[in-house]
């Protein structure tokens, strides 16, 4: 038996997400594995906003969703030996016990490759789900070119962080939005965008005829909403959007969100293409994205920014701060 | 000299177009052709609904843009021959002087392949721009497979009844929008789409739960607009858009058409792509295209609907009869 916490949706969640949306539950594990399981201990926890949308998903009373670093304690499964370091989608808790889905193609969990000195937190970011977003998202989807100008909003936040780096290694001009001048500076000043909008007091589109005065080559988007909108209206011909996230519509029912200015002659008149994604449409190259960042991050090339918290009772708090924008890149929970 | 007329921006248009927008100038054309010039005289004229959004972009006292079946009546360039058929970009006027771009991918001016037995007309339709966008723009962005639900906006119109011809062609389930009862019957009797929404009458979403309960594989978009987002939050996973016009904004300025829902949450959540086209785009292959819609439509497999007005002086009229909707297929006008 080992004692175990887990979160649970305590109620339906309505609007901006509150602590007292998850309740916390203690309760003894019993540990007794059949062949093929593996039981583990989670020393990361992520918080991330897509996690807001499938609260509204799953059932009252259930586990709450959530991608965890975790240790093998006991294996009974070849391919997960005692002491390796794995992630799992294995929810707020912090021991789990289960048989890993034996195709190479599924990213619910897996051992992570070796990440030498850098912390086993990266399994959550950059060597991680945002990361591989990040990658494959805005390569295959903006295919940028040098000398293209990128923008990308979120750009503070996990994958954006991550996107506008990658848009540097690639040669582009990069314009990033986020909430906050502390953010805005920091994009700037450690993560080498070429400049930064603050969405909440900068006038949009007077900013872009100032930045970007040809227009828009690539946008990768988190946000959604009136922002981009005003955004899509700067591209140039032949621009390409990566639509990764919506977070400006996650906390309301999407039939409430304020109604914006149809995009549709934007995409007529500069032939523009969108294409929303989704992490697991890379599970088969799944692993060399990872490698790729890893060579990226290990190279000082990409840097990963984490907010973390400490303490896995911190998790509603860490969620509900992550989503009003607390954090500057990854936010994690060290579970102890 | 010959005795020439053509129409001009009369006016700064404003919402829907009026007949009073355009004058008729009469004037003597000089005909003394230099070396590599040619003499034309308009067949059939075009009218499409793109022509309203030129309309607020050329100065007043020039002449309207529009394509033109057009005759050589003499010619001092090889490749066209006096007494061959051309497409010409050359305005709403009845003759015309002009040196042909020497340029295989341009489409400004080009001789038309026979017809064989066929309308020379269909030449501004099926075997034209139209044709091309809907060859194209559908088979290259929606990428139909048989069994699809494919959806066509504007269904009715030039463009529009040929993407849901050559959707059934592919083997899709193929269910078109049009606005009137009369267009809706003659979809479904003379084009055989399998269904037909009147979408001034029918509640649209609704009407897609019954007509296509799993969900929309294409969509073909000449509309844009409130149908359009509506359309779009019933598509299926990795479902494919191709936006090729948007005329419900077309008589409005862009920022003060009715705002709509956000559509980034559904392009996440069903990894969407939509693309916006223009003819050009496909002018190196035109000719492919041509002659591929020239054999459907030789085969029956295709029909060529038009609305056909007579008389050079009625193109102010077709012109806004056609952005009313009064037209079913490709609205063209015969010079004489």
């Amino acid at each position: 038996m080992v004692l175990t916490k887990k979160f649970i949706y305590a109620k339906r969640v309505e609007g901006e997400p509150k602590e007292t949306d998850f309740s916390l539950i203690e309760y003894d594990l019993p540990v007794a594995l059949n062949n093929g399981e593996v039981f583990v201990e989670a020393i990361y926890h992520s918080v991330d906003p897509y996690m807001r949308v499938a609260m509204g998903n799953h059932p009252i009373g259930t586990t709450m969703i959530g991608g965890q670093i975790a240790r093998v304690v006991e294996s009974r499964n070849d391919l997960y030996p005692k002491d390796s370091i794995i992630f799992g989608q294995l929810g707020w808790q912090t021991h789990s016990i289960f048989n890993p889905v034996n195709n190479k193609d599924s990213i619910q969990t897996y051992v992570l490759p070796s990440f030498g000195e850098l912390s086993v937190s990266l399994g959550l970011g950059a060597l991680g789900m945002p990361g591989n977003c990040a990658f494959f998202g805005f390569l295959t989807v903006c295919k940028p070119r040098p000398g293209d100008v990128v923008v990308i909003t979120g750009a503070a936040g996990a994958i954006g962080s991550l996107a506008g780096q990658i848009a540097k290694l690639k040669g582009c001009k990069v314009i990033g939005l986020a909430g906050s001048e502390d953010k805005c500076n920091r994009l700037i000043n450690e993560l080498n965008f070429d400049h930064a909008i603050n969405y909440k007091t900068q006038n949009i589109p007077q900013t872009f005829q100032q930045m970007a005065p040809d227009g828009i080559d690539c946008f990768f988007d988190n946000v959604g909403g009136t922002t981009s909108v005003e955004i899509i209206y700067k591209m140039r011909e032949f621009g390409r959007i990566c639509v990764c996230g919506s977070i400006s519509s996650h906390n309301s029912d999407a039939s409430t969100v304020s109604p914006v200015r149809i995009v549709q002659p934007a995409f007529v008149t500069k032939q523009l293409v969108m294409e929303g994604i989704q992490a697991w449409q890379y599970a088969d190259k799944w692993m060399d994205g990872i490698q790729q960042m890893l060579e990226w991050v290990s190279d000082g090339k990409i840097k990963c920014c984490e907010t973390v918290t400490h303490g896995f009772e911190s998790l509603p708090k860490a969620f509900v701060n992550m989503m009003k924008g607390g954090n500057f890149g990854k936010a994690v929970v060290k579970s102890k």
